[in-house]
């Protein structure tokens, strides 16, 4: 379990990292850090998010009771493979990824048998990056989710839920690897997919002064960071895809309703809409 | 051009006529009303929406200089059609309807050659209806459209911008009604469609307990007024089905990038939809 005497080291200071730095420094927690820039070592030294940094300093991975990857997907596989000859025994790894299946097989497979590797997401974040607009706040609305698999102890679980309750999420829930990439999928990838694609289709820039909330509210997520959200939608590209031929083929709906001038029909799918999206206020 | 002594006559009092009818009493106009039900009737009366109202009275239409048909759009046709006898000459007719092209046609064909009509649209509005939503506040960031045909004068067109002014919108423009037709069909229309779409896509409604603010953005309005609505696509379809074409084009890159593994291109779509997104903040 997390105690005072345990040394947290956060591997990515960005706005996850570092806002995880943020509230878990606020609560009294030891917290380091390895980033391979330097300003954010230094930025986060200087807001006290962190008690120690480093780009590069292998006597901070030998100390650290709990590590927590806040890096890329592959980066954070990577990072593992080669430092893992460093940990601790018995210590403990969660990270911070928006998918998990594909992550978690291959993380079991390269990593050292006497150190537990639990997966966990925060659902929290903001269009921005970097440890700058680093912001503890962020999670009090949020979910946490955790992803065990059959490798993984209860001690492991009970320790992400404290972590968790620390950092005053709002809701923590346990899921498979398979019900989260799923959720997902549709709630996070599929609705950037959208954003995307609107944005996308005209280049019409005239437009803006004619838009609406509507507009607004639908593209604000296709200001997109590429590097994170290609390698998101490729570790998740089945359940991504199917989500969107479900979607095309209801968005086809509207249209054939139209070109039939089917308007009854046409109205049951907004009466449907409309039932549904009630539920979710 | 609209003086104090000008009566004003709002057919319709839902959110919009409702909210019509506040702003030009708060700034000391006279304005009537025509309405259905009796209750909303009574309602503009007691919080000084309206001088005087009724839900049939001849006189009303007979005194009116300006008459603003906040109805449905066919609605708003067969009132015209059956109530244009009663108008006084030189009478000034708008509306407040989100699709022109088809409206206007139909308007200028069935109505007295000695009446004017000017099509307007307020880009303006909730998700909620009815006159005790009413408020004349969001008319402040919005932009108000008018949609003149060649049969309109100078004078027309001046007493919309008037009118624009007294209500305080942010934006008067002036557009052709294919130039707002097509517009409509892209920045309203489509992102109506999408989020409906998006909302059938799935019936799990376990799904609402991990929703994010994207997936909430998304869909705010997938809850959808089914009869307004359906007539506003059925009076500008083929922009709307042109429009849903494209969108499904751009999406159906996304998919074929996945299935093709091709990081690079994935990533430039990104990247453009980033670019894009900034121009409309």
């Amino acid at each position: 379990m997390i105690t005072k005497s345990t040394r947290f080291l956060i591997i990515g200071l960005g706005l996850i990292g570092g806002s995880y730095a943020m509230g878990l420094s606020k609560k009294g927690y030891h917290v380091d850090a390895i980033d391979i820039n330097e300003l954010s070592i230094d930025y986060a030294k200087e807001h006290e998010f962190i008690q120690n940094g480093s780009t590069f300093d292998i006597q901070l991975i030998k100390n650290a009771d709990i590590i927590i990857s806040a890096l890329y997907p592959e980066a954070m596989i990577h990072w593992f493979s080669t430092y893992q000859k460093y940990f601790k025994k018995d210590v403990f790894l969660t990270d911070v990824s928006g998918v998990k299946c594909n992550i978690i097989d291959h993380i079991q497979l390269i990593l050292r048998d006497d150190v537990e590797f639990c997966a966990s997401h925060p659902m929290a974040g903001k269009e921005v990056s970097g440890v700058t607009y680093a912001d503890n706040t962020i999670f009090k609305d949020a979910n946490f989710i955790i992803t065990p698999t059959k490798l993984n102890t209860n001690k492991a679980i009970e320790t992400l839920k404290q972590f968790a309750t620390i950092l005053e999420f709002k809701n923590i829930s346990i899921l498979s690897c398979e019900e989260h990439d799923k959720m997902i999928g549709f709630l996070s990838q599929l609705t950037h997919a959208i954003a995307v694609s609107l944005m996308n289709t005209t280049d019409n820039h005239n437009l803006a002064k004619y838009t609406g909330d509507s507009f607004r509210d639908l593209t604000r997520i296709a200001k997109i960071n590429e590097n994170l959200w290609s390698e998101l939608f490729f570790l998740n590209k089945d359940n991504l895809i199917s989500e969107i031929d479900a979607f095309i083929y209801q968005i086809k709906k509207i249209k054939t309703m139209l070109e039939t001038n089917n308007e009854d029909g046409l109205k049951e799918l907004f009466i449907q809409s409309t039932i549904r999206r009630k539920r979710f206020d």
